[in-house]
């Protein structure tokens, strides 16, 4: 346990790749914060809300865990939270087996349906007459192993250091570039700085079901030269049909015209839900920086409220 | 002269329909305005920007006496000023003729050659022999018609009132419906109050020769559901392929979705030009009341950007 | 065994909600189609596209099998396949037991996460003590139940009728009107016919990383009056960043404003992909219905096909 | 009178701007064509609608004779009309006087309205002291000094050939660059061939008073890529409210892109007139060629057709 006492909830269990990412993300928090595993997306989020940890790490997107869409939903309802570090992982894929077993003798090969179907060429190749089972995490897997009901599992790397297994081999991912991305989640309250490079992240439920309203809230963000991530739109309160969608563009809140986006969004939608501005995990420069048809800036943004208040008192120039 | 000194000038001569507005916009002015013709749109403007003048009025609109390009050049350039009122006149004609002339007397008939233009169908049937001259407007018509150069002149209703002249028919429109619009127009100041049934005029110039530049710009309204009554273009400063836009649309720029709207297209232009928002002549509700698909009132801005500040705050309840 | 040898596969195994999405799917093959399992959404494609079936069955939206993410990206890739029919089951959940045990004797209670999360309500009062354990298919909770590694499995209605299980509760979903949407696919072929009440499904990449780009696609579906229903992005090649674009919208792309709206996407996209067009499961009207805001009927586009041809060809009456 | 007894109607009288321009243009019809003034545009149109003539030149933008209102009503009703050339003249203007008078005599200086505005820097320097006098054109006001009536006249360069008088000075605009724009018009027929830097013209009518009808109309052109270069609005039928647009932009209508946007607004508008597709007056590439978005060449388009008929039937790749 850390000496600070302060906890940082993570979807586990323990050898997940969502441990991995906490621990990259575990210096955004002050002090040392003791990582401790939750055994639900919903379990996680609700450790920081109820304040049992000041921070939670959920995977959002691609993940092999196939927790996505339960994050999704999570974050949409109930207290709010928002994001303040994201990171993403390479996907790599370790193959755990126990000890002593050599390839050969491996008849089952355990791990989450989204791990197996991504190392099928590795498998075809190595273990081409394993059976392959499903299990509910890569980490669920690894556990199965050292039990004894099946002879290997495809895990996370980190997996290798918390089971009694060997490593029969490492990187056996199908696609070198796949890749996880998971944030870091607080309560509100100070928001990270803006760095020239951050993302935004929020939930909206058009107000009304109207033909082109999703189509007119891209354009308030294209009309201020703001770059679209992401978008997902998931069935609103179980019912197919009604939708809220969930976005995450380029750029700050503290910015003018993400300000000023956002602003128009919550006009135009029953509800608006701030996920968080926080840094990017890739550093660079966002690769639509200079896509503003009209090329504004913060200050073009300020000069044109001044302009307006000029206009409205008749002392325009 | 009136007591009071204060004079509005007029774009004239005397006995044209600009007089006409101009003695229906005179309220607008307190005091009791003394009504001043000028020669041409530029110099009844410079009247007012020098201060010989508390106010102009100059056609904007489909005018018989062809001064509407006149009238957008010179409010582009130079001082600004802004309209605080706005009258629609039906365009209705009459002709004039010599004291004791008939209509088979008739041989020559003057006018403005978009009047001549608007009484063909009266002319035909009722003048049919006549030729038709071209004067350079309305009432200098009738003066050509006093002066003995011309039989007849086919004028605004004011002018029987100018000139000792008989009226030899009235409403010899061929379209009952046409009319004119033309603006009272101030140094800026002090605006008019909103009366919810306003309108706003601007001339824009982009900020970019870029395709889709003014879709942006009419996008940008209508997301705010802002309904364009009127757009011109106009060649600037001389040039064809650089224009400047004319817009008049529904509201007032103490409106928080107009002035949202206007924030925007400073932002997007190189120059924006206010001139004004003011009462509509027709003082219905604008058509389009409640044509905002996201259906925002002011209230809903005022909310947006409350949120806005705590999102930033990070004290969102 | 069917007697016309026609096959069905759904991604199973037996007892799940993708089987009774299956059943009620059966009918839009022609002959009797038999019904079989397949492992995975990808072995279940693998199968129509190989020929050793003529559809198959998966679900694409909300599934308590947490199967989408899984069924988007087979779409996308390989063979092209093509919806021809879509079903809506409402997610109503069952409990089953070990014969003869009673509720107060359930020490553990097993499903797929999905489903246990939906079911929370239920647990907490009529069985607040069973520990709760995780399966990797609802089915799959039933079998480990008879296998008698568990005491209680939360599985779909149909896998009463499957498994030597009796029925503890049935619809014990905390929402009541929750559900799973399926879709059945074939190989391209004759498409099914317009019913007027039809959604259309497409896959679609960017041509570019642009900002506004999606904002265009979906313009250009608005402009045309088309309902948006659904719309997700899932990253391409396994990297995030590049997107493809999942989009569901009212109509059938043989009705001229659809087919129209295809290839202004087609002309946009670097790659689109047509998921097939086909009878919504609600056979109400489009909700959207009129909501075009130009109005257009499919005779307006021929009679502007028409005009175009006669405008080229200067035979304009 | 030329030989083949082709004739070309232009808006006169002899001595204006648009003889120069119709004299400019001339080459555009077969057989040695005879140049003959009209005395107003209507009648110059009036003369091809009637067949006395096979061609008509009239000014469309920023005439120093104000006809540009008249040439676009004129346009819109009666017989269709396609331009199928335009001249860009630059405006440069001349003054006239009788003969042997020399500046210091000159005690008045007439011309239309639109011309002395544009010389007020010439005159203040060279005829401080003249009388500015307004004429129906200025070519008229050449006549009026050949018959004694003023004493000098600002005209086209053109004039100087057609009348009797001295040329007191020549190029005396105050802007270097101004410019007149005018069409050559003919009934409909063969449509003059792409050559690649060609202008559409149209004249449109919203089909319903909607807020963001015209947004739309224009996102329709920006969409596929094409570079609106001109809009007017003007009030129809006489009624201030109800507008048509006319709207000039790049490309041809032979071409996909300009084919299929000239179809969607035909679809959303509820008249839609063509005024032709004809080789611009500056034979640049347009500014904004490669400005689509999407890039789309005429290839992209036959492509998304080929594709759209294969998805329809079935019979995709």
């Amino acid at each position: 346990m850390s000496s600070s006492g302060v906890k940082i909830a993570y979807f586990g269990p323990r050898g997940t790749f969502t441990e991995q990412a906490a621990l990259a993300l575990a210096g955004a928090v002050p002090g040392e914060p003791e990582l401790v595993p939750a055994a639900t997306v919903p379990l996680t989020l609700a450790a920081v809300r109820g304040g049992a940890a000041v921070a939670g790490c959920v995977p959002v997107e691609n993940s092999v865990e196939g927790a996505v869409t339960a994050t999704m939903d999570a974050l949409a309802v109930d207290e709010p939270l928002v994001a303040i570090a994201e990171a993403v992982l390479p996907v790599r894929f370790t193959v755990l087996v126990r000890p002593g077993l050599a390839a050969a003798d491996v008849r089952t090969v355990a791990s989450h349906p989204h791990a197996i179907a991504q190392v099928q060429g590795w498998l075809a190749t190595h273990l081409p007459a394993a059976e392959q089972v499903a299990a509910t995490s890569t980490a669920g897997a690894a556990v199965a192993v050292v039990a004894g009901t099946f002879d290997a599992a495809v895990t996370a790397p980190v997996a290798a250091a918390h089971f009694p297994l060997d490593v029969l081999a490492e990187g056996v991912a199908d696609v070198d570039d796949a890749a996880t991305r998971f944030l870091l989640l607080t309560r509100p309250g100070r928001l990270p700085a803006p760095t020239g490079a951050d993302r935004t992240s929020i939930v909206v439920v058009a107000a009304a079901e109207r033909t082109g309203v999703l189509a007119e809230m891209l354009t308030e963000l294209a009309l201020r030269g703001i770059n679209l991530t992401r978008i997902e739109s998931r069935p609103q309160k179980g019912r197919l049909g009604e939708y809220r969608f969930y976005l995450d563009f380029d750029g700050h809140i503290g910015e003018e015209r993400v300000g000023d986006a956002l602003a128009a969004l919550h006009r135009r939608g029953q509800q608006l839900r701030f996920l968080g501005s926080y840094p990017k995990a890739e550093r660079a420069l966002p690769a639509a920086v200079g896509a503003d048809p009209a090329g504004n800036t913060d200050a073009d943004y300020t000069a044109a409220n001044a302009w307006l208040t000029n206009a409205r008192l008749g002392t325009l120039a």
